[in-house]
């Protein structure tokens, strides 16, 4: 069967309101000084930015506002209109509401109407997910312009009234790994010279009998019926999984596409915080490849963080470089990767 | 393109507990018999199942739970394993967890695995999004036999300490519509004699200017930070669009077929309640089509009902037999129509 190639026309990402630092988390949360040193040394992420004003505690930004400005700039950034979008896709892990899906709300706001939509509730690999939803109907030949978005907003899970200092560090560790922002990209089966070319999405469910490594819960930290935390991360389990599954992950895409090691120019590798990262990085053993990493400056910011590696790794690809990102699902553990080439 | 035709192998479904009838709402909730009268004129639902005990107000099934009985069934009448399943998708307004998705659990129950999997966060039109991802996968050649859910479990927004009478009636009704349920279908490109044969899915989003008819959010009854009613329904809007969209959902698929309204043996009309599916399918005027509903046997079980309805007509179908399904989404306002002809 003869498939068209698809080409990623833009990337765009957005982020809300001013970076925080690990200082200014600390100050507002009563911690002392050692715990910046903490933050620094066990997580390595150093900025992160929120929805939610720090001071005030109000959610300045929903999650439809992330994903209208990161998708209105990717329409912007590939020269098109909202009526030339004919299938749009969004994953997420934190709508702002169960219905409608935020995806539609984004919808209204950029003008894109009349199409289907899709929104995928999904932790880290919903980018992908969602990328190779739109992937899938375009190479089918059913759509010919994509809008997929990746965003997150965990506003409803951070709780300023509460005391860091009493929490253990498993949940401490929640505060400073994660950030919200939002990212967009449009693919289209047209002729796009010098535009980046997917050639490959994998994605693999390896759960079984694997007990979650992440449950977020569907109830905030407001909710005082469950006796349940409504964030629970094993991070024990992904210290030791990620690192192997992220491997597994970048042997699947190379088999898939019989690319070799060297072939690669730029690697996207998941993006969890920066300790972690520089684990991954070192387990993945590619000197050859150039990384591209954001989770330093933005904090783990789950499905819109592969957006924010792309927009940076196309502005550097020259024709023929090949990149590769990959990611891990920790909650039910899933490997994901994608492969491009630039044309 | 030469495209497979992808055939239905299998439909199944369930539903939680005891089917719960309106006199004993009526006495959970300390209500008037006249209320019964109002729910049997106004709603013309009389029956549905719970997740939750009604009596105790504990939770007896989750999401997952629900989905594997489903799952299960339709692995178990298709006669295949489930390692033969090579993608997995489940529709649904209300998942157990943000993370991990309810699909990945309900995977591991039923021993699917190294697959990709996709959760669509959804209302009514959740099943037909589903069935759609599966369905272009499939035509693509990049998957061969797909597993579609949809599901729902409304446990977190009944809240059995409420004075139902103190409610206005916008916000009673919503004990008296949903019920909860599974259902779940396999599908193949494989060859499958006197096997349904998907022949279109239509899927658009006509939300543009129009604000959510329906708006369920993240958190639930027992969350008190927010003065936001947990769900709303704008009652009139619905009344007023929804057999305006459905009968655009219908004439859209027909006109994507060439089919004409005589063609069609069996209609699948939306479930929203026993008197508004009433209304609907008397606006769609289709005298020659024979009705398939079950929404007053198990109440609006969202994501769910359309495999209900499939279970009940596909057992029906002759050679050559074609049907059609429409729901309307109202929570930003989605069409979706499902063609089939029975091969």
């Amino acid at each position: 069967m003869q498939t068209p190639d698809i080409h990623i026309l833009s990337v765009a990402t957005a982020l809300p309101g001013p970076a925080v630092d690990n200082a200014t988390l600390a100050r507002r949360f009563n911690m002392p000084p050692v715990w910046e040193q903490w933050i620094d040394s066990f997580i390595g992420t150093r900025f992160r930015h929120f929805a939610m004003d720090l001071e005030s505690g109000q959610v300045r930004y929903s999650l439809a506002d992330l994903g209208a400005t990161a998708a209105a700039r990717a329409l912007d950034a590939a020269g098109i209109s909202a009526h030339e979008v004919d299938v749009m896709v969004l994953g997420t892990a934190s709508p702002d509401t169960l219905m409608p899906a935020t995806v539609n709300m984004i919808a209204d706001r950029i003008g894109v109407d009349g199409v289907p939509t899709y929104q995928m509730q999904s932790g880290c690999c919903g980018a992908f997910q969602a990328m190779d939803l739109a992937y899938t109907m375009l190479m089918s030949g059913r759509r010919r312009t994509a809008l997929v978005l990746g965003a997150e907003n965990c506003a409803k899970h951070l709780d300023l009234t509460i005391d860091v200092a009493a929490l253990p560090a498993s949940e401490q560790v929640n505060g400073v790994l994660f950030g919200d922002g939002a990212g967009a990209m449009v693919l289209t089966t047209g002729p796009a010279p010098r535009r980046a070319v997917i050639r490959q999405i994998h994605l693999q469910l390896v759960g079984r009998n694997r007990p979650p490594g992440q449950v977020v819960e569907w109830f905030g930290r407001g909710d005082r019926r469950s006796d349940r935390q409504p964030v629970m991360e094993d991070y024990q389990a992904i210290a030791e999984s990620v690192p192997l599954l992220a491997a597994e992950a970048l042997e699947d895409l190379l088999d898939d596409l019989g690319w070799q090691e060297d072939d690669i120019d730029y690697l996207l590798p998941p993006q969890l915080s920066g300790v972690m990262t520089r684990k991954i990085v070192e387990h993945l053993d590619l000197p050859g490849a150039t990384e591209v990493s954001c989770v330093v400056d933005i904090g783990n910011t789950g499905n819109a963080l592969p957006f924010f590696q792309l927009e940076r790794a196309l502005s550097r690809l020259a024709t023929g470089d090949r990149a590769v990102a990959v990611a891990v699902e920790s909650s039910k553990w899933i490997k994901a990767g994608l492969a491009l080439e630039m044309t």
